[in-house]
């Protein structure tokens, strides 16, 4: 690394496994309502991405009795700062080992958060290749807009439940050369979010605070569309096939992104992001703390109060929770187009 | 009639048969591409719906050798007003009689412009019944939003090319109580172009000038979205689908509408419009006349200039014509999707 | 009238006064936030218009010591459809008087509704006329678009809140020719809600139940600005400037509209509109009615429930309320920008 | 530098001085119709910012006789960034030398390109700082968005027509840093044009081919809105204000950007940039080249064909040119608004 620069050694937010409980309804949700596209299926699990993102799959669906997160999958810069990365994260004694990637991601060095939530770092991707009517006329484009339900883009960050926030953050930050963009400080020091960036997203990973105390749980994954009209054609699309809206579509001062949040029929909890909110190019960027005055803002912005559950409620969930998960009425939508009514 | 009003009595413009050389491809274009919903087919047709259209149908599809326009239907405010008007068409010379109704559509009278095109004129209808699979949670929505393409909304307006515009502008104005919302005067006093409505929309029907002299030929009929971003969908869609795109996305100072033209398989020239333009809820508006000094920001406000054959392309065609009509490889794309090739 | 056909004899919602208890405050908020032009000042009173505005006002603020509204101005279809709805009106028993017209507005017929609210009738308007500076190239336009805050378009519709929703609907249908579009049933057989349109918008006056039984106040007077992106640059400017926002942006299933409710510096309740909703074309539109069961979704079709004193809160307000109103903070920045603080 | 990496030294474009004959008109287009905020004047110069550009400006407007550009501010990563850069620029025989930063740049290196256009390369800046009245209630806002005319939000990129592109592509990237995006090769195996990033933009600079041979000169700078509605509310408002836009609203392939070409009044073209484009998070991107038969969807993927000067016209010109530059409509207008009429 550079003596005088951050760590700068992974690219971006490549890959996640999501446990479904009902992976044919999970798979229905993404590919027929938000127009992912499938790309292989082996064993238990499917491969998908958005039409936007480059590699072989950016969301694998495994079915399991819980919902959950299987792991999160990260691009080093380059096979060196893979190399330095991986020592550092062994250092750290959250490593667990190699393991041979899947559907064009090569070999996975997998490891932990400090609350014990698996992730995998790699450098070698395959990309995905157009068939020829999958084509666009765009050369950099990977393929052209897909002609299925309100097709979402790419996979754009992952929030995780934190024991404790700070912990998480330093391992992101001193380990794997996260840059701290925002952190919420409550009146009692406590650290309550932290949203943290590899490149110029205002954030790739962020940790908030588990009221439960459990950590280590997913709180939700974030695809995005870019724009706020694809996102109301989602929440309509969504709202007439019977799925969940949790909270949005309003937006949060912390990114400035345009968010809503839904039940996937599996239970997790899925952000779907339309406006993007704030980048960051200023390489002197100083993280932006939001204390309890400033609180309700950094929260929602713009839109209604968020509902309590969203403190709590993360997947596997252990703790009663008023939403219908999985949801009966999204299940016989699911069954219907699956032809198994 | 109220002696001191204008006629009110044609409601809207609601239903559109197009003729079509390769109707399979037609079908294609309007239903894969542009998530129109089909709701019967019947001999040579097939018959089809945006899907906010309250109606059975609102495009009829029909197998020609030529490209071009059955008819255009428009329904009556009422019974007896449907009476005053058939009785005002006799009295004009131009009615030819009552033909029965088709898909929703009740009986209704036949009769032409003064160029000779076809219109139809009825008050009867059947609306659209939504299967429960279709349903919205909306009970003032016809269905909820389909799941394929980039679904447009409903038929907008009908734009015909004229012998003379003044001429039939006059018929429908005094025989059918459309009411001038803008036309194009040029320096020698011809009038080049007439937009005309029926109830709030800037125009529901349009003559304009038809270069080769001919007259009475479909110029474009028009469907809508409503937004910007809708259209700029339909741009990407259509374009990396191989169909041709005359103009657009650019805007028309006339109507201040958003437009996008393009023509599908079988030659004939679509408008999909995104924002909509002006509203008119004014009963003593009076009607805006372009005139030479004006004519550039008339026919294009913002945007390029049109091509010259937008003057003299219509269809059916018989004057040369740059354009691939019908288009070679959006046949083979479609063939391929139709499952034929 | 036709015999067969409803009335239809009242053009548009063309004007509203507005009372205001700090009306410098007010026309900061109307002027210099959302971009209305000011037309003219007389006595405590200013005239503003949005700039889509056709006529010489469509708002007209007044400084008095409780918010609320003056009086509501409704344009006829023709002088003789005037004539015969005042006569209508007289023979309701709620028939006022003649005034003399303000600014643009020709002499008026002024009457109540059933439960006390000011209405006003007239026919004879002035247009607009813009400056030189002020014309845009588009001779369909009233003027260009203005360089002062989130310039909103247009006035859209008036929500009064009624001690009867039913006997209040009557008269707007039976006596003035509004078409019901949709409303509220409660299972107790009560009429929760009604809105009723003239022309095609879904609607331009709407009476809904006063929980605290008063009846004939000010709910909301909504401005349009016809697309979500302007409605988000509102909000933005609104919080930004200290206003409170008491709900949105989100939209009701009835109407479909997308909507932001924020208290303007004198306590009244505005409604400002994104995207528009649906509109009416079809002349045997039945009435959607709205039950229990599908309440939710006619209330918020997309977003957040409603706080509890959308219910009960409108001007005067007589009922205790937790909304600042007025808000000192919004006086604060009003006062400097206003240049007397 | 890292041995594995590329050079990864230069963090964004953050400065750009624009000559101008007429600044005062210059000012009026950028403050008063563009919303840019003006942060100080000195001397001949005018220095203003984007409600989003973070420092105390992004934009120097300098009086002087003829159009261009006076130099392009690069932000390095770091000060040793800084250094190292500087000694390859040494190097490579292109530096001038050191020179005092201005209004919240500090000291700055100042070189040329191969073909002698100006740039200078930095580290330390100032942050602009709201006044109170300015503040947003969001912490990661420099401020809040300005109440005047249609506010860009940031400095987006530069273009210049270059002698040969090839070369001034290589010294950006060789010496400088930058990363190539895509590239156009002719049939000839000339490069007509290269557009090569820093972090994730698509592209910060491009090269475009002088087909006058001259070389060095500004093609256009770019600012940025992000989203389509700000792009058509700007288009508006310049047409209305007699500026002339070249071409667009539109897209190019390349890119992926929407875009809007207009004259300045000191005849520069500007670019407004609304969807902004692709990123770039892969590090292992490989460059997409635009050849012969894809030539056409790279330069206008969605739109009408480019006017032929937007290969010749650059400023300062010295070709003949149809454009109206300096536009005396404009002038008249400005003149106006300025008080000086």
């Amino acid at each position: 690394m550079l003596d005088d620069q951050p760590i700068f050694e992974i690219a971006e937010f490549a890959s996640f496994e999501l446990f479904s409980p009902c992976a044919d309804e999970t798979v229905w949700f993404f590919k027929d309502l938000l127009g992912m596209v499938e790309t292989a299926r082996e064993g238990d699990s499917v491969f998908l991405r958005g039409w936007e993102d480059h590699y072989k799959h950016s969301l694998k669906i495994t079915q399991r009795d819980q919902p959950g997160m299987g792991y999160a999958g990260w691009r080093a810069m380059s096979p060196k700062a893979l190399d330095r990365r991986v020592a550092a994260i062994k250092d750290s004694g959250l490593g667990i080992g190699w393991v041979e990637g899947e559907c064009g991601m090569g070999p996975a060095y997998e490891f932990t958060t400090p609350d014990g939530s698996v992730q995998r770092l790699n450098w070698e991707v395959d990309y995905f290749e157009a068939t020829p009517d999958q084509k666009s006329v765009l050369d950099n484009r990977p393929q052209r807009r897909p002609l299925t339900g309100v097709p979402l883009k790419h996979l754009d960050h992952l929030n995780m439940l934190a024991k404790d926030v700070t912990v998480n953050k330093q391992f992101a930050s001193d380990v794997l050369g996260f840059r701290l963009s925002e952190h919420i400080i409550l009146s009692n020091q406590v650290e309550a979010g932290a949203w943290l960036r590899l490149q110029t997203r205002s954030h790739d990973v962020a940790f908030t605070k588990d009221a439960t105390g459990e950590g280590g749980r997913l709180h939700h994954v974030a695809f995005a569309y870019g724009t706020t009209q694809h996102l109301e054609d989602a929440a309509e699309v969504l709202i007439d096939h019977g799925l969940e809206i949790e909270a949005g579509i309003a937006r949060h001062g912390i990114s400035q992104a345009q968010f809503l949040y839904v039940f996937e029929p599996g239970g997790n909890r899925i952000e779907l992001v339309g406006q993007l909110g704030y980048t960051v190019h200023d390489p002197s960027w100083q993280p932006v703390a939001w204390r309890q005055d400033t609180l309700d803002s950094a929260i929602i912005w713009q839109g209604s109060p968020l509902p309590p559950e969203f403190d709590t409620y993360g997947t596997p969930n252990r703790v009663p929770t008023n939403y219908r998960t999985p949801n009966r009425y999204v299940m016989a939508e699911a069954e219907l187009i699956l032809g198994r009514a």
